[in-house]
């Protein structure tokens, strides 16, 4: 079974169990598939200190987009893996946050990403952070 | 290079090439992606036929949504392989019509599909379909 | 949070939660990925019985593939749902095996399957189920 | 209808069109897809150059495997857009090359992509691009 999720020093850990969806013919997990993990781990990290996306977007209108990504493959995962993405918040500006996180499995790195994250509107136009979330945010902040 | 779309004998064929994000560790087709490439390919055949289902439901508020499939998995299809999904229109009711779809690779038959498809609204009530889109779906009937 | 799958009365529940990648553009999750639901939730069902299908595959060169599919799409869910996924053994031959699952959203149906699923070689070819994971596999039959 | 991909001052151009799978219920491409429509181009970039990346890992037993990517999003991709995906070959290494990737929709920039590819084995380690491959690879670059 998948364990559940944990926080510790500031980091949020998330399991992600690797299913035949998520591999390729060669055998490992499809690189693009990382970033769907990462943005799992995002969104619960998001929802465990409060954070409802779809309900702040139909109540303020606010959205986050990824506005960047850059990620390192170090090591293939593979079927059946269990993996846990390990998300820290490092910037906290106006309108963009970064975060860091690590892919592991069986505690070797798989993936690293850093990924910025704007806030936007409807028509996807950058919009500053709600000041009570800034402020949830805020405590969150783990600069490396 | 992936080849043209074309229609004979009442039946539409589009071509779909295989790429690593379309397979699985077993080496093969992962069997969710067939019913991507059955979308596709009704997606270019109401295309084919002047039918743009995004401006469809900007303009009229109406929509197309699968209401059944049912797929028979024969062959599997491997990376890099063409394979070309056969499309034909075989039932034309008020508010759903029904599709037969057979994708073949080297001629062999990988999957076959019977696809029901409703006309909804954009609160995904059944509404029935505009009298001048029924009059071109009715003219590619091809009961089998 | 995503809550823990569990069993009751013969059939296995398992909790998908919807992510971003799981919808699309009309709002609801995207057909085809009911598809990947399904094989999560009778993937865990095998594991939780026992069964895990990579090490079988190693050790015994046989594997579980789909062979029919039989979908009907009764409401679509929507992102941040958690849907959970009702799986029962229905049918159990020398080679084939067909499951029922039921995929809801806060108690409404979603989504119901018809699965075949078939045992086969390295080659794809059928071979019969081994003896032990057929008797394993007989003690959670529950025709309807 | 999709058109075909070309090529053009050392860029080779590879058209995407967008279905219902490969957006979210924000209304746009969902962020990971991106990815895929890379490597799409990638592949069909080498074969156009002559490249079989099946074939040669069946017979060499070398094959590709991404190490990087970073990637810009600018502005978000709809429902049926034909999206462009313009890849060149800006660095050759010994086991490394560097690609450079731009998709456009309507000519306006949606993603850029700077993507670094490593040549290994079938255990996934380095090994050195082989020498006829790497003299075809050296006629495409195209420093910025």
């Amino acid at each position: 079974m998948t364990p559940s999720p944990y926080s510790r020093e500031g980091a949020f850990f998330f399991p992600v169990r690797i299913y035949y969806e998520d591999t390729d013919a060669a055998g490992v997990v499809y690189n693009a598939n990382y970033l769907k993990f990462a943005e799992r781990a995002r969104t619960e990290w998001l929802r465990s200190i409060g954070v409802e996306q779809d309900a702040m977007l139909r109540e303020t209108g606010v959205g986050f987009v990824v506005a960047h990504i850059s990620i390192d493959f170090k090591r293939p995962a593979r079927l059946d893996d269990l993996l846990w993405v390990e998300t820290r918040l490092q910037e906290l500006g106006k309108v963009r946050m970064c975060m860091r996180q690590i892919i592991r499995a069986n505690d070797a790195v798989c993936a690293e990403l850093a990924v910025k994250v704007a806030s936007v509107n409807r028509a996807f136009a950058p919009v500053r952070l709600d000041g009570a979330l800034r402020d949830t945010l805020a405590r969150m902040l783990y600069p490396s």
